[in-house]
């Protein structure tokens, strides 16, 4: 199969990540490399730009600019929450034609590859020979098929250093703190929680995921024992924890613009947790909650370097693949080679169908029952976050 | 002034920075070296443990433990929010003599000063010969005498990196976002979020510190105005902002055992604000509130260079000057030499009375109207904060 000569496009989608335009700038690398592709645009907002016909170019940008936009959070291009209906699409590829896009590259989530899905059985129809790619990431870490996702790796660490000085945080002042994680179906972000547990006796003592039913009782009991076990009791909670009938725990009634509840954004849930365990244990108690909101997300300056770095990799492996014609549409995907320190990414691709749509719960071996995570999950995300600060503490000697 | 012979006890109290075990670890160190101390003493939770006598012996720790807990944000002697009471003060006199400690080091805001001063008025009642000086931490920046603070150097980094990665994810998918930041009285810490403010366009585009009256409807028009300007609008507000009576614009009810009311550790005021935009200017607005709470004051792993070596440096001033005997008790100042890339540090000691229970807004110049702060304090915040990442830019080329 011959790859077509022409221009390259390039938008981002979704919330954001602080490695997203890693993977931004490794495709523009990529394709002025690849002496396949003549220009590249990119759409402001994503496939609302393409429609809209707010294209920019990319090729003029100098290396510097480049790589200092790499280094920066969020989505450089802007992002944007859109589905785009068949039609819509039909409109877009309609766009891809009139600039004689051959090679278009979605970086985002699940909705992003379902919409790559969409416009590539379209391309199909019409005939029109375009490459179209999806390149993952989401802090959420809950696409299929990849080991991990580019975004991931920046927010876990962010997660656990913030959870690491909360913990210090309790220590030196005791008391019930309950700290209100993202992620709205997997508790992979949750998880992380647990790379600050470094003596018996640190918190998080508790984490909540959306992968087990969250029991109001059983959270208000759990962190009593918590409290008197250690006289001290940090909780880590996600913000999709919800009932046996899936309902959330608690959240604002606003909708976002994919019509999912409101979970971010808001320190409601947190709150309500704080005041039910204040209801329940003793108003004399002190409870606080803080909820980690964008920062985890967008912080600028705090990153996983393995995930800085492989996010550029998808980046440039999105874009070697496309040029190579080996395949007409794809996902890139990461695998695990070796673990440990011989930890090494690879990078390939597999169906936009496999991705498409659908998610990925935090692996059930990774649970350890109602309230913790199992160790085995530190084997699994250390190489994702790389160099973590070690809290140091104390021998407290007696004096005599 | 001859210092006398004895043991020297250190104490940490109020709310945790990230670099009060610098200055614990300063004073340690600096006492091994001093050939005046016998023994170091550390008291856990502060003068509660005096009172219990809870002390650990610090003498004993090795470099290398003491190395680890300087870098680790929050008290490494655990803390304590207490006012303790006259007699109590006589009380931990009584400890003091029991363990031959003659000299005695609080690290703490103004409330601690006001512990070592009263502990030195009653020491000098009863012809005790200690020591007492009080070692300045907070990230309120709020203490008087001194330039600076302490743990303001990081906090401040910490919240104009986080206000930096906000704006990128604001302009990434526009909306209203409101965070809310730490300082119950100055805006000092809420000022720094101006440090992220890079292009013309940037945000933070309002800034509501303590030092101004906050009017809700002031504030509402204010966002709408930014709106209609940058299509979105990012607002920085302190914790403790206030009606022109001086109550706060909200805040759960709960009082802290100092008997303040409750700002931190909710997401109240956040939220609060974020119903009143949409309530005034329309529900169908992306309206999103976050309150950065205590990862400002305890985050691991980010701090300020600056501040880490200067808190290292106040803690061994403060047995410098004790140990000299030039005087009896005093509370560690620093001054600041040169602007820009020249500044530089000074050390010395003022009297407790001058920073006991008096606080320090942020000076009237930094202020600009209602809703900004001077570009001024930017002279003054740069040397504490340190080295900042950047925002890189796309140049959004016209495509043809």
């Amino acid at each position: 199969m011959s790859s077509p000569r022409g221009n390259a496009l390039i938008g981002q989608s979704g919330g954001p990540t602080c490695v997203i335009n890693q993977s931004l700038v490794g495709i523009v690398e990529e394709a002025q490399k690849s002496g396949q592709i003549d220009r590249v645009f990119g759409a402001l907002h994503g496939i609302q730009g393409v429609l809209d016909d707010r294209l920019i170019d990319l090729g003029r940008e100098s290396a510097a600019t480049l790589e200092a936009v790499a280094n920066t959070p969020c989505a450089g291009l802007r992002s944007v929450r859109k589905k785009p209906t068949r039609e819509e699409c039909g409109q877009v590829l309609e766009r891809l034609q009139a600039h004689d896009v051959r090679y278009f590259f979605y970086i985002g989530g699940n909705d992003s590859a379902e919409t790559a899905h969409i416009l590539n059985e379209l391309a199909v129809e019409i005939g029109y020979d375009v490459r179209l790619f999806h390149v993952p990431k989401t802090i959420d870490n809950d696409l299929c098929v990849t080991d991990h996702c580019p975004g991931y790796g920046s927010a876990a660490k962010f997660v656990a250093s913030a959870i690491m000085g909360d913990n210090q945080d309790n220590r030196s002042l005791p008391g019930i703190k309950i700290d209100v994680i993202m992620g709205r179906h997997a508790g992979w972000l949750t998880a992380a929680s647990l790379l600050a547990r470094e003596h018996e006796d640190d918190g998080p003592h508790l984490i909540y995921v959306p992968e087990r039913v969250f029991d109001l009782d059983g959270f208000v009991g759990d962190v009593d024992r918590m409290y008197t076990k250690h006289g001290r009791c940090l909780v880590a909670a996600s913000e999709g924890i919800h009932d046996k009938d899936g309902n959330p725990i608690f959240s604002s009634k606003e909708v976002d613009s994919h019509g999912n509840v409101q979970l971010s954004g808001s320190g409601a849930l947190g709150d309500f947790l704080a005041g039910a365990v204040k209801s329940k244990l003793g108003s004399s108690l002190r409870v606080r909650a803080d909820t980690f909101g964008y920062l985890q997300r967008s912080f600028a300056g705090y990153v996983s370097e393995v995930d800085a770095r492989e996010a550029r990799e998808v980046g440039r492996t999105a874009l070697r693949i496309a040029v190579a014609g080996e395949r007409q549409h794809g996902s890139i995907v990461i695998t695990r080679n070796g673990a440990g320190d011989s930890y090494e990414a690879g990078f390939e691709a597999t169906e936009l169908s496999n991705v498409a749509r659908v998610t990925r719960d935090l692996d059930d071996a990774f649970v350890a029952g109602e309230n913790d995570i199992a160790p085995a999950f530190l084997d699994y995300v250390r190489p994702l976050v790389g160099t973590m600060p070690s809290a140091g503490r104390l021998s407290d000697f007696p004096i005599s």
